[in-house]
């Protein structure tokens, strides 16, 4: 059976999305076949605008739609505190847990040689950058806990100690995000490494 | 964290769509920020022109870009033989099994009334009318298997043989698609409904 081309070009829209296949991508677009012509144009019209109507900000290169961020903006949140992830849904995870009030520094990714992406392709110059302004006291790096992010959180932590950059004057501190096993695990099925971590980040109970 | 609203937007279309919650609408939103600008125009012209370049077959009522789906134009199949669907969906199904070669009826839907879907609702005058236009000498009900598609299946074929609807004049055989077990199950596994069915379809073996 041949499809109408629209409907045969929406479902090769819907596929090249992470996490379809081609069946659902088909159930999708057969799905919006019925769905109000509003509803269409409202989704049609986010499609359009939706890298015209996005910002990156200056500042900490999250997600905006003005220049500044609303966490770089927001004076009651800590600015000598940094917290450098990989990705915008990194800041979104860490906003959500709530426990974090100091600002962040979106990397736009994680050193990955596989992949062609060196420390050049990422925010890191901006961070260090940052750092050389003054005035920030502690850097947590909380990029994954992959092997990706392991080499960017020691990339980083190099760029902002040692020579040859070491053109940090101020002493800041720096930290990597605790490691150790997730809350409501079983230690049965927990992987190696992270009861490795988990026996070395034990904390003594008073 | 503040999101920009067209990522806001495009999140709440996405999460609309059948399978997908909110994590997953947002994932797909925050993947669209990073593809090509053309793709995402490709994109939003599908959506745009979707209802604009689809049709309704007007002999069968399966969808089309032209006044007759490729199928109803189709010399080769055998125009007197139809087989009653739901869906779209179901066509493309039936058709990517290969094996039927007469031509399809599809009603848009099943006898709901908790879902206020009556007969009325559907395509199943039109199918009488076609049947009453004397080429037609075989329907087969292909309708799903479910209390809904049974219950159509049934009233189809009421409506196509016995009065009160019982206009149509010349015999015609209706047939109900095959019940039993599928392939590649487990006879453990089976419920009960289909391994009766199976019992009751069984074939002997020469």
């Amino acid at each position: 059976m041949k499809l109408p081309k629209v409907v045969e070009d929406l479902t090769n829209s819907f596929e090249k999305l992470p996490g379809i296949g081609r069946r659902s991508a088909q159930r999708l677009a057969f799905y919006l076949l019925r769905v109000p012509q509003r509803d269409l144009d409202f989704f049609e019209n986010s499609l359009t605008n939706l890298k015209k109507l996005t910002k990156i900000c200056t500042i900490c290169h999250n997600l905006t739609d003005e220049e500044q961020c609303s966490i770089c903006g927001d004076p009651k949140r800590d600015h000598n505190q940094v917290c450098v992830v990989e990705s915008f849904q990194d800041v979104i995870a860490l906003e959500k847990a709530g426990s974090y009030s100091g600002v962040y520094h979106v990397l736009h990714g994680s050193i990955s040689p596989l992949n062609n992406v060196g420390p050049d392709e990422l925010y890191i110059d901006t961070l260090v950058l940052r750092v050389k302004k003054g005035q920030i006291s502690e850097v947590i790096l909380a990029t994954n806990t992959s092997l990706e992010g392991d080499a960017t959180a020691l990339y980083i932590q190099q760029a902002l100690s040692g020579p040859p950059n070491g053109e940090v004057k101020q002493k800041i501190e720096i930290s990597r995000i605790g490691r150790g096993l997730p809350t409501g695990v079983e230690i049965e099925y927990a992987d190696d490494q992270t009861l490795m971590q988990a026996l070395s980040t034990r904390k003594i109970l008073e």
